[in-house]
């Protein structure tokens, strides 16, 4: 754990890993064992000397011609993702996007889990969501105290995220995922990642114009076959 | 428009231009009228000489001591992202991450329309999800063709993903907003853009766990402070 502290992971390198971890989990699945870099490689589209890279993060080689234990890799990359132990998490924002995270299951594969939700609309406080309770934001500070939690997944509207997060901190929370549209202004003790919904949205609109235009040139270019396709 | 098929713009740039937009739009209703690189940068926390390369991909210039005029900035981004159109979306998977896409208001602030969504289980068919109605898988070529949609949005857990994206590609959509945890295997003429759930929290992971760390250090220093904060 000490390293963490000494070194910076690279972030691209870090989000390959979930992929990495799924699909060596459905490998296992099918009954392999073992599993070679170029495979991994081929089956996710990358290069194999990066895939290499980004597996020896965890501090697991494989080996010439034998290729990765399949069973310590998984290992490996659960725990250097910390996803080998159960993080809880608090949501706030009890709206429609906070409630499809609360019912996502495929959190649990990554040790996520939500145990409760916030709000401030009556209409939802005391109304538990999947199970889990939902209660007024001004318990919050009680409530991670009690049990712990470090973690929050902030789902309001922009107008309403700041007062929210600051909430959050308050409450001694040590790390942010916002899918609210707004950039919060944080301490720096706290870590923040950002889900930018509208950002990706915005590279696919680009590259759909894209298309659209291609597909009108092909039109011009040859009018009897382009709307065939 | 003819430009897009000549060079590619810098994706971190598209990424940061609907926080442009957002800020602008919100000084817009605070009665401005005009605003500065300088401003613009301090605001989001971003270098002033960044913000002007971004904004120039738009085709705008702010002028020297005066800046940009605000009206003119915003229909810039808006006609360069392709969002003063409407874009209709269908959307694949009608669970819980579907009907939050749905239901999520925000999306019509950047011209994205959900009109219709598809699934393939008989209790969802037929039952309209915020007012849209939910077809049978089978029957997206059709109408897809009928309304002239392109684009689609897919919801549906990983191992549904590969089947679902067939028939999305089959009905002649040319864009996928890929939310499900799979890789898709998709022809090079239609434009994918995944949002990589698990990849952020992956690197929020890290993180909060080197706040731990941190925060069990300062413990060890200063046993009695440690737990307050």
């Amino acid at each position: 754990m000490r390293s963490l502290t000494k070194k910076a992971f690279p972030q691209p390198s870090i989000r390959r890993l979930p992929g990495y971890l799924r699909l060596l989990r459905q490998f296992r699945e099918e009954g392999w064992d073992r599993i070679s870099c170029t495979r991994i490689a081929s089956e996710l589209d990358l290069d194999s000397t990066q895939v290499r890279k980004d597996l020896s993060l965890t501090g697991i080689a494989g080996k010439p011609r034998i290729g990765y234990d399949l069973e310590s890799l998984i290992a490996a990359i659960e725990s250097f993702l910390t996803w080998d132990k159960t993080t809880d998490a608090f949501l706030v924002g009890a709206g429609s996007l906070g409630r499809a995270l609360i019912g996502y299951e495929n959190f649990g594969n990554f040790g996520l889990r939500i145990i409760a939700a916030f709000d401030v609309s009556d209409n939802r406080i005391g109304v538990p969501i999947h199970g889990r309770p939902v209660y007024h934001l001004r318990e919050m500070p009680r409530l991670a105290s009690e049990l712990g939690v470090t973690l929050g997944i902030l789902t309001v509207p922009a107008g309403a995220a700041e007062e929210a997060a600051a909430v959050m901190v308050e409450s001694g929370l040590l790390g942010i995922w916002n899918f609210a549209p707004a950039k919060l202004d944080l301490p720096a003790s706290v870590a923040v990642e950002n889900v930018e919904l509208v950002s990706s949205f915005a590279v696919l609109a680009l590259d759909l114009a894209k298309r659209h235009e291609q597909r009108a040139g092909a039109a011009e270019r040859n009018p009897r076959t382009a709307g065939v396709q």
